[in-house]
């Protein structure tokens, strides 16, 4: 059996999270028994969720434990099976996490998923057809809920879930308005992916400027807000809502250190008849097969077409996803590991 | 036509609304047109949201114009009627304003609202089976729609819409948490408005040791919450929910002098995947015959049977709404005109 590197988390973050959080090693993977396949991963997602699991407080999922593999999707190829399911060579997603190879039971429902990348690349998987693209699509459209014509507005906009929201965002007839970190990203947001608007927050870094530049971007006011970052963006959208705008609460990154991030006016809540709802996407597994479809056929039909930020090899997995935290990714941030 | 006295709004508040913001006036009532009904009034309705009409700022509804005899709702008797519908001595509920009659154009849908008095006691038709009785209705209801066995919890719990959101709740099966100022409003709760528990919030002014109250009262965390209040009251029901409670924002009184209100955690809307939602009552017309059914058969049951504070006389409604705004009043806070 090959030999696999693996990250496991070392210890939790003092605030910021750090490179020496994490730490390398090496194992044999074990041999197969029956029902489990062996899967050599190709690429590993990195997400802003994983910031949530290092921590030890209470949150919705369990803490990532120490001295384990770090969580997180992969995709990758079927090298060995002892289930009936699978063949050496199939294409695969599933969580193997911060590894080079993963030994799954594949009986376990959820678990390991074939995918078929005929029209749509495997790396695809962990981003566009993937949990980012499924959280997009369920925030969109199962908690906004927009109707044609209105202005729906998405942090971190040139990420990967930004850049489903807007390809689903438009194929719905919506207008939608970006916030994302500095002039290329706002640039690739509008030129590439779709966006009627995209407001660079780096040069609106207090809750009156950028409400001022969200007057400019939306001068029919907000109707459906995707929350990723959380903080002052927040608070200046709230100042922009019209009566009735949903607000799906997706990730608060800027609160993952552990700052405190008080909402500021939260009668606006009230005066704005809003609705604020917090998901988590694994939690509504049902419509997985609904949003991967639409999400697929965007993509084949080339509506749906970001960017990969691609780091090389497991060990750089640490840096690549303290980056990703601080915005210094482009689009999808992906380990490729073969 | 008889003598009016009436309650003006005479100037705005800076900062805590007080008695020189109000002005007393008399006026002659005005000759019925086609259409028109003379009402004389019994009794005036002191409620929470007419502080937010004193400000001038930006609100869900239209300031209370200065210069103008506030608004209000009344309920009392026809003594005059050129409208077909109507007859002398018909009781009638509407918006009549802080005045001891009104003339009303009868014709326009909802002004005007002929109600029976066999099973229902007049005033009741401004709080239990009025529009405190269907803002409880709506916002446990349609919002945070319990399931038989979940705990909810309201705040302002002796009030008029604190009493009807109990007998509403009790209905569906539910345990039944207030919170509210003083021993002798929590007694009344748990005695005679049917709460299984209310919490004294001044024995518990900070978030932590209301948190410790609330984890007490409600073993099995909190499902849903109505509030009224705002400030650290909504900080420590949002530490104690269970994930996918539902949080229905119907007033945040505590913020209605323009104090800074922020909500201290707002994380926890993600990581309790929570529904936060601010609704008013007035918007909703269409389940208004529905909720006022429910609310008329809890009453004539016997089974919602609040008190009323009774200030006498239009010149003691400034007072009396002020005291309201302090907690002062104990049950349905009315004006008795007659």
């Amino acid at each position: 059996m090959p030999t696999n590197r693996q990250i496991l988390l070392d210890n939790r973050p003092q605030g910021e999270a750090t490179a020496s959080n994490f730490r390398l090693v090496s194992s044999e993977t074990p041999a197969l028994r029956d029902g489990q396949v062996l899967v050599r991963h190709h690429y590993l997602s990195l997400d802003p969720y994983m910031r949530g699991r290092m921590n030890e407080s209470k949150s919705y999922a369990q803490p990532q434990p120490l001295g384990e593999v770090m969580i997180g999707g992969t995709v990758g190829e079927v090298l060995q099976s002892r289930h009936p399911r699978f063949q050496p060579g199939d294409a695969v997603v599933g969580m193997g996490g911060w590894q080079e190879y993963s030994v799954v039971d594949a009986d376990q429902p959820g678990l390991l998923r074939k995918v078929d990348t005929t029209h749509v690349p495997l790396s695809y998987y962990l981003g566009a057809v993937g949990m980012p693209g499924v959280t997009a699509w369920y925030g969109l459209t199962q908690i906004i809920a927009p109707q044609a014509g209105e202005t729906v507005v998405i942090s971190a906009a040139s990420g990967a879930v930004g850049s489903a929201f807007a390809a689903v965002a438009k194929a719905r007839g919506c207008r939608v308005v970006g916030i994302a970190g500095g002039p290329d990203k706002c640039r690739y947001a509008q030129e590439e992916l779709h966006f009627d608007a995209c407001i660079d927050y780096r040069q609106h870094p207090d809750i009156k400027s950028m409400a001022q530049a969200l007057k400019a971007a939306c001068p029919q006011g907000v109707d459906g807000y995707f929350e990723n970052v959380g903080g002052y963006l927040l608070d200046a959208v709230l100042l922009r809502t019209n009566a009735f705008a949903r607000i799906a609460v997706c990730g608060m990154i800027a609160g993952y250190d552990g700052q405190p991030l008080p909402l500021q006016n939260p009668a606006l809540i009230l005066i704005n008849r809003l609705k604020v709802q917090g998901f988590i996407v694994s939690e509504h597994m049902d419509l997985w097969p609904q949003a991967l479809q639409e999400l697929g056929s965007l993509v084949a039909q080339g509506r749906l077409r970001p960017r990969e930020s691609i780091a090389l090899g497991i060990e750089s997995a640490p840096e690549a996803f303290l980056g990703l935290l601080k915005g210094r990714n482009f689009g999808k941030q992906l380990v490729k590991l073969i």
